[in-house]
């Protein structure tokens, strides 16, 4: 990207409600615009975040046998009556919307509903098992509510996946291929390290569920852990029953703020058994489909790195998520002619500061915006055929010969 | 794409009330699952075809200058107020909903208002012009009636993109760039020949807008065109002062029946004036910012060329848009096991058909899912190393040596 050609500008303030660091850094470095509370608009640079974070998810998602699909935001409310979760009382983050043809559509919060109804065209055998289906998908939840810039909003951008299995040993081994799954996607988002596997409460069908939770100080959830965080569990399952059979004391246990990033429920009949979706085994009797659904919040994970990943001069990207992996900045006659020509060899990885201003002001941009490196070309570099980088994490910086860099 | 793993299949019948061939077909061979009138699902081979027409249209306006971005699809009324098409009266295909906090919102059926109240943190100098700014986002309308599958939906993929210049002539620049660009995109995605740049009306700032209109017998449009389509005009436009300043007489004209595949618009000052979008001209001058929108249904442009693109025994898909390039099938011990090893090298453009059936019903549903080449192995053409390649759109079979297939 030439940043002289870019609509977008680093602004001096945020919007005057955001109170979150890293939210404040995502509107000023021009990620995002605000367009309410808890609505928000992608710009380039935030786009490009979204879509790296997704082409992670995705790979991994592929690699352990997920199909993509993208299903409608729009919803017939017949599926949700059967579950009972049509009922503004049952699930009060509905919005609601009519046809002008006649009839209630709700704004799909989340997709077990259609999704069950639909594999029905599909599922009638054992031999149509197991299958794993998932999206990237806008959701849209009316929480009272809005907070953190774009880590809870009432539209998002999600991914969900849904397994269906036809026993419980082919959901099981499913289950924990989704675990190892996410655990690979947060590392390589950067978080890996403070994202821990949480026990939590699990519902009908199992006795726990798991989330993903992420510490940062900003977060909504409290999560317990021991002291090499073998065992890690959120407020909900924190009673003695539980800490007995998880073999941990109450006494050993620290706690912190977290963030979730994902979570991953066996489902059981929950929705497979109101909504009629069953299956012939090999005896031929009818079975009901078992389902698991598997969530990760792609615009909040993207909100929450933003939060974790900051410091007092702006955001500090993972390389894996960074819009460009180089700001690059030529300075004087030569650096600028050499910038030119690097940039044009490496459009896709360069944000190439080409603007009419001073390098000073280039410099707090690229903090600003967080670019893993920073890449300055100037005469005196070019003496012997280098260029400075800095990395934008630890603020170290090397000359490197110019045909030694990685673009 | 290993057709046994694929949780889809392709079914016997379509929805009942699904009429055009194309729409039929499209269910039936696993491209989209319909939810309710006007309101579709994409499965991974119709995801497919959305991402590929995605991927030439990025690239044309990308080439032209244009800039991603990803906007809400709630609305917050005010800037629609300020407009005058808040009111349902004034503007009928609204779908609206409710806050739980209090509030109406909407959801967006285009973009013009929103983008232009952003454009307000970003534009205040001649400097900043002409940016011209796009996205690929589900837009919402309250159709009364849905028809012919997915070409007239109720929620739908749709490329929108603005244009804000600080002159005429920079505006007039820029529409023609656009003209061109949507040229290269219809040619590329196979239909260009059949694809006619149509005069419609223009409104308060220009005498003309412009249609993109696709001869097919489906279509809800009627289009007017001389002999040699250099002058093609549509209903709104077909009087004698349009006549006679396009230099074409009413008696030389021929009709067809087309579906509007885009549009492109001038748009003045009509959005810009009402929301204060202005800048500071060389002159230190406040002026206001002139605009044009340019839109393409993209899940439109699907069902289109679905309808176009059919015989009597199911979709033709051009090769720039279709899923797969080829249908692999092997036959015999020998052919299937060749037929693995060229799928492993080739996953990303190879549908293969590894599913235990016979070839015939193999051979049924490769002409039902409109793959451009369908790729044979047997035993029998291995004997000199070859492969049958059957061209869908000709029918024309030929032998290939196995070297010389280009995956």
């Amino acid at each position: 990207m030439r940043f002289s050609k870019s609509f977008v500008k680093t602004l001096r303030t945020a919007p005057k409600d955001e109170t979150a660091r890293g939210a404040q850094f995502l509107s000023r470095a021009g990620y995002v615009h605000k367009e309410l509370a808890g609505i928000y608009d992608y710009l380039p640079l935030g786009l490009r975040v979204l879509e790296n974070i997704k082409a992670i998810i995705r790979e991994e998602l592929n690699n352990i046998g997920c199909q993509e699909v993208l299903m409608s935001s729009l919803q017939n409310p017949e599926p949700w009556q059967k579950t009972d979760r049509w009922d503004i009382e049952k699930m009060d983050i509905w919005f609601k919307t009519e046809l002008a043809a006649g009839g209630e559509l709700g704004l799909a919060p989340t997709h077990e509903e259609p999704i069950t109804k639909m594999m029905q065209s599909y599922i009638s055998s054992y031999k149509d098992l197991p299958v794993y289906v998932y999206q990237f998908q806008t959701k849209f939840r009316n929480e009272l509510r809005a907070k953190s810039g774009i880590m809870r909003t009432r539209e998002f951008l999600m991914k969900d996946l849904y397994s269906f299995a036809s026993s419980e040993d082919e959901h099981n081994k499913f289950y924990h291929a989704a675990e190892q799954a996410y655990k690979r996607i947060y590392d390589r988002l950067g978080i890996g390290q403070d994202t821990f596997q949480t026990f939590a409460s699990g519902g009908v069908f199992a006795k726990y569920s798991h989330e993903f939770q992420t510490l940062t100080d900003i977060g909504e959830d409290t999560i317990y852990y021991n002291a090499d965080k073998s065992v890690v569990l959120n407020e909900e399952v924190l009673n003695d029953e539980v800490l007995t059979e998880l073999g941990v004391q109450r006494e050993e246990l620290q706690s912190a703020k977290a963030a979730e990033v994902g979570n991953i429920f066996t489902l059981g009949t929950k929705y497979s058994a109101p909504l009629g979706l069953v299956f012939n085994n090999k005896d031929g009797e009818r079975k009901i489909v078992l389902m698991g659904c598997y969530g990760i919040g792609v615009s909040r994970v993207m909100g929450v790195i933003a939060e974790k990943s900051c410091d007092e001069r702006g955001l500090v990207w993972p390389e894996q998520v960074a819009p460009y992996k180089y700001y690059l900045i030529g300075i004087g006659k030569e650096g600028t002619k050499q910038a030119e020509i690097l940039y044009r060899d490496h459009e896709n990885t360069i944000l190439y500061d080409d603007r009419n201003l001073r390098p000073g002001e280039k410099f707090a941009d690229a903090e600003l915006m967080g670019i893993p490196y920073r890449v300055v070309i100037s005469d005196k570099t070019l003496a012997s055929n280098q260029a400075e980088i800095t990395n934008r994490a630890t603020g170290e910086s090397k000359l490197v010969d110019l045909n030694q860099i990685q673009f």
